[in-house]
């Protein structure tokens, strides 16, 4: 009995500590995107012209930081709704979530990737993949979150549901917008970042419709 | 009932989480500014009077990093006093701190920009550009959480009229300085500082005058 | 009296800050490793041929990334387990703490140290006594944390135990796999990684069996 | 009294959210340290031999690099036990705290000057002036907070006292470290670490003694 005590206290700051590690991976990821928006150098820039001219041409380091904000953004609140519904943690779902971490922490360098070689589908293959890592990640946790019973009891009963839901919508979507590639990874881009400007702007699931 | 239980607890976290993904973001910015001062090679320096020039040398990176430093301070306090005042966030307001957030981790990079060009307009105006964005969607966060009845119950009637007015100063103070770089790009730099130090030594509105 | 009150909540405060701390230096320290990972040169990729070939020679980076990944999940777990079972601090167990993240920051350096030089036997002593000492640490604090009675009073009679047995048998085979360089550093990288995969994926010691 | 209610909730929030920020930049600032231990290049390592004299040159770094994070474990520390005797913060408070969070980022800076530089005076003594300024805004911060009341209402009566005098020993110490500098700055280096390691290994004063 004492031991049950013991372990609810410890599995509950779990999810603390969880989330704080995932914000703070979160924070880091977010904000490392941007040391690919380099700095033109002084050598290349001697007036006003030659600086626009140089903004101007960082667009696919600025589409490709953007496009890569947003996907850590969505996924920062899908992981953080997934969370919020916890009622412990243990350490099979602790060890999921640093695995979902640890796909955060690609994003970075897939994203540099991507902004390099923009043109060549293998990039794009690239980001995608670790798009999918992401997804199948968070579904994972979830579907386990459930079987363990880790959820609160006050859970509504559609919300899991829902949650995979949106998870398998968003997925099929991205795996139509990586598929573009085929005609021209322009087509790919412009895809995705609609998708996620799409949830993003205007969010289709709410856990409080009524 | 149950599903309104539900939907108050994952909000209630929300704002915390939201918190915490704030403080990341700005502690990893804040900190990611020092990397423009850079440290003289040590081929350029053979004696201390090499590095006492190279030192005086640093001073435009050392006074966009101090102003920078101040901008992410001032729009810090900024963003916590609101989110000390909501009761709870939902999906809407969530993205709308998101996207301030993609402003505060542009601006290492409108910094380094402005360091490395400090007497070019068009740098000073994608820095002042930045400042704009941020101001902007501060503003807009607290039109919508209050809108949306976010807000605490017990918030005092003329708080909400004291942040937006507050917001709009500040703007058009900037605004003033972005301007003066029709004469010269250090004028606009100065009033700049000088505006922030305002705000950050001498805050005008208090939320508890009396 | 007041001394004593006074004094416990200043420790109690202090496991939470201590805990934000190792998150955020676990966070920086876990997003940092992927600064390894290089995007190729643009001058060295023509084709999407040439990007497959350049990912491919990218092997060394990413298995070493993973393993640090690995390292820092299973120190991060191992640490909070610890932290969760306080019900206080002091300023000696903190300054040990601040030993063990000292010890998380110097991860990066040796993890790129191996990605490097990954052939080579010095390389891979030196990653491992960064494990030797995050070890050893950990091992120190918990000591430190039951003899000054900092853990909570209901921790579970065989958990102590548990713990170190935990921390002595992990190292025992971090031993085993630095020894096996003696053979070949890749023999030695391969047993380390197998090794972290089972505390990852299998973890044999649980708190709440039964 | 609605008004005095909503503000003691704000500022209470405060005292959390400026120990969350704080964390955050030591964090950051601590693991950002370790970027100026540089791995030797391929080029210059060609066997065990050359990886190892490659190692004893980074020396300098090394030490550095310990001083350094020994500076903000001590500051940390420092900082976190005064918000831990906070019953809430305002404005004022806040922005001293952010202008002691400015020194802190300088710190990475300071720390590679004299990494790069570390047989120059100029370098130990803007090493020192960092330190000095952490000092000097971190004994303003608490005298400031004594004088507004923010201190909780159970503060024994001789930590105030306590607090100050720490501050005062120490720069005093470390004063006289830089001022060793005259003789060579290697005995400035070996002081200040010997200064730093009694205060982490062996802390003097004590809350709670009796």
């Amino acid at each position: 009995m004492t031991v049950k005590l013991s372990y609810n206290k410890v599995a509950g700051q779990s999810v603390e500590r969880l989330a704080a590690l995932s914000d703070g991976i979160f924070a880091v990821a977010m904000t490392l995107l941007v040391l690919d928006l380099r700095v033109p150098t002084i050598e290349a820039v001697h007036s006003e012209h030659d600086l626009g001219h140089a903004m101007v041409a960082l667009a696919p380091q600025f589409i490709t930081y953007l496009m890569s904000f947003l996907t850590l953004g969505i996924f920062w609140v899908g992981q953080q709704t997934q969370l919020n519904h916890l009622a412990r943690a243990n350490r099979d779902l602790s060890w999921i979530h640093i695995a979902f971490l640890f796909a955060v922490t690609l994003t970075p360098f897939s994203t540099s990737l991507l902004a390099h070689f923009i043109a060549l589908r293998l990039a794009l293959l690239a980001y995608w993949a670790n798009i999918l890592l992401l997804g199948v990640i968070l579904y994972a946790s979830w579907g386990y979150a459930i079987r363990a019973s880790l959820v609160k009891d006050d859970l509504p009963e559609d919300v899991p549901a829902a949650v995979c839901r949106r998870i398998k919508i968003a997925q099929a979507l991205y795996a139509v917008g990586a598929a573009l590639c085929l005609i021209n990874t322009t087509w790919s881009i412009a895809f995705i970042v609609l998708v996620q400007l799409n949830y993003a702007v205007a969010p289709r699931i709410r856990f409080s419709r009524r």
